[in-house]
């Protein structure tokens, strides 16, 4: 099959996990009626599955549950590269390093069970515990009618790892510094033109 | 109504120009068969449509045409949000700045104006000219048989800006310094991870 190109197919799941580990902001994608409902909500790795809450009011609540279908993002860095920095003469090119999940989604539940997903989740987060969330936290407690808990059994995984690997050793070593320089400079860009 | 939260919406169409410019970097979803398609591409914005090109064999390619719906994630920048950051108390959250558009897609048809949007999208990407795409580039010229072009009408506006806006003035600025923190970080720790 033509398509995806294999040189930037990961099928390494340790490198997936890395991504998800690192960047647990996931899309979730849903279909209904046809259409996509796309939400941005941290994931947590757990057993095998991954586990998150939203907004009850969240029109995506609904198809979170019964087994429906849902396909996972996990995004790491991304830039553009240019030919500039090569040795060699190439086209301008986008790299990035992305995780594809398919799977079905369950509900949580019960409160305690979507309280317990959030101590777990803040106890990933929080690996130097500079914040520890208690299990009788008055906000949580306050939080938790307002989410829906649900988990996601994963039953296709795909990473996509497009960094220049079909490029030789020093342009691809260039590309991953590029990576470097372009993603740390580009978060002070932002911010100074939206706030 | 309840969803989405109006404290992180911004209609503010600059912004999320900002965004569209500055991560060009689109997730683009289609539907098809009831089932989430979804491709990363860079997208340039011109006389108000996003323009962009794929792999021909993409399965993708086949809904980027004909008016066809789709739905483009532009995405900022992200992270965790420690409550250990704030001076006030807390729960733990995660900001982000995404960008939603739905709108419907049309084919560019001639390998000529395919080519054109090549050079409108380096012209943009390189403001600094540190690279020149050729019109008569011999790479391009054999590279464009193997792409389709295409271009979004956009019907639908939505920046989700989730910045701890929420919080107050001295919160909202340590939330800021979080991310841009959290950001530059978070490369080296990926790559150390995956390479």
């Amino acid at each position: 099959m033509a398509y995806p190109p294999k040189i930037h197919q990961d099928d390494n799941k340790d490198h997936m996990l890395a991504v998800i580990q690192q960047f647990p902001l996931a899309t979730v994608i849903s279909v209904k009626d046809n259409e996509a409902l796309v939400t941005h909500l941290p994931l947590i790795y757990k057993n095998g599955k991954l586990v998150g809450h939203l907004d009850k009011f969240n029109p995506q609540a609904e198809v979170l549950q019964n087994n429906q279908p849902v396909t996972v993002i996990f995004s790491g860095s991304q830039c553009y590269i240019s030919p500039s920095i090569y040795k060699t003469e190439q086209l301008p090119t986008w790299n990035y390093v992305k995780v594809h999940l398919k799977g079905s989604a369950t509900a949580i539940e019960t409160p305690e069970a979507i309280k317990q997903s959030m101590l777990d989740m803040t106890t990933f987060l929080e690996p130097e515990n500079a914040y520890v969330l208690k299990a009788n936290d008055p906000k949580m407690e306050a939080y938790l009618p307002y989410v829906k808990g649900f988990e996601i059994t994963i039953s296709h995984w795909e990473g996509k790892f497009k960094l220049s690997q079909n490029r030789n050793k020093e342009d691809f070593e260039l590309a991953t510094q590029e990576l470097m320089k372009r993603h740390r400079e580009s978060i002070e860009l932002l911010l100074n033109r939206i706030l």
